[in-house]
């Protein structure tokens, strides 16, 4: 059986905490929705911020929202030398002991002390997709890329749940070595 | 046989013409080497270029000598979405129908009509190294790479010469996507 999943490229963004956004946009603060996302409930925000490295900057950084309990910036690692830091590649949410960043928007700032995080490429399976396909939760799966220079991403974990929708996450420098870009479909081999 | 071979990261560079050379840094102008590269013969040089896109440039862009018949602008897709252009992945010299730009020396500057590629990943092999291995030349080659983002890279394409030393040729954005750097090995699986 083909299976067969579309790929979304990130680019860089952030997942803001709702402390946070009351510091950067002012008290009360609610995002606007832009843009829905591949996962139910997940949004682009009208509302970008300015991430501020020691060597670099970004001025116009993308909220997703909803609010999370922990901020988070998802560069790639073009992006990290840009800034001048280090992140680890990390699943989301695994912020533990990463490097940190000052992030500002047009009512104040906020240093945070860790935070950023070159996300690891994973999929998205609904509960349906991964039993059809027999694929568990944390498996990590080797997925084939047929773009303009093929490659087979392997280690790439699988999170299931019947709150995602079927989507595989790779970032711009993922992306761009496979010479692929969101909306194209890659396969997973196992 | 385990076919280990050390990886080189490319960033971005530029090979320039004679008669470009002279435009860009004055009549009779010779480059001067920085430091050898691991192919014989070819060296970075001491002198950059700027190179301006429709809509970014680069202030400081290596010459990579010596001089050859046609002026050649190599960099990755990252690159490319900031100056603007859409350049082919293409092997070095086919850079018929590739895009132009404009580069800038200290005396003078020039606009190239075409010469701007992404490099196709190759790995260069000494006559020696392709006869050990059975591998022909232009024969394309799975190599994987298992460095904190493991992947295989598919056609990647071999280069033999007496002229060459082993050596695999990525981009910034594939080194990236690997995380890897130059001077760590990949291997060879067919």
């Amino acid at each position: 059986m083909l299976k067969q999943v579309p790929i979304g490229v990130s680019a860089r963004h952030i997942h803001v905490s709702k402390e946070h956004i009351e510091i950067l946009f002012g008290a009360g603060y609610e995002l606007k929705v832009l843009k829905d996302l591949s996962q139910p409930g997940q949004y682009a925000a009208e509302e970008t911020v300015a991430v501020i490295g020691p060597k670099g900057k970004f001025d116009k950084v993308r909220i997703l929202g909803p609010a999370r309990s922990q901020t988070q910036l998802e560069i790639s690692r073009t992006d990290a030398f840009s800034l001048g830091i280090n992140p680890p590649v990390r699943e989301s949410g695994q912020i533990e002991g990463t490097p940190g960043i000052k992030v500002v928007g047009p009512q104040g700032e906020v240093d945070i002390e860790q935070g950023v995080i070159i996300a690891a490429r994973h999929i998205h399976l609904h509960t349906s997709d991964a039993k059809a396909w027999g694929i568990r939760d944390k498996q990590q799966l080797r997925v084939k890329l047929s773009g303009e220079r093929p490659l087979i991403f392997l280690d790439v974990l699988a999170r299931v749940s019947d709150q995602y929708a079927l989507d595989m996450h790779i970032d711009t420098d993922e992306g761009n070595a496979a010479g692929v870009k969101t909306g194209d479909s890659a396969e997973i081999l196992d």
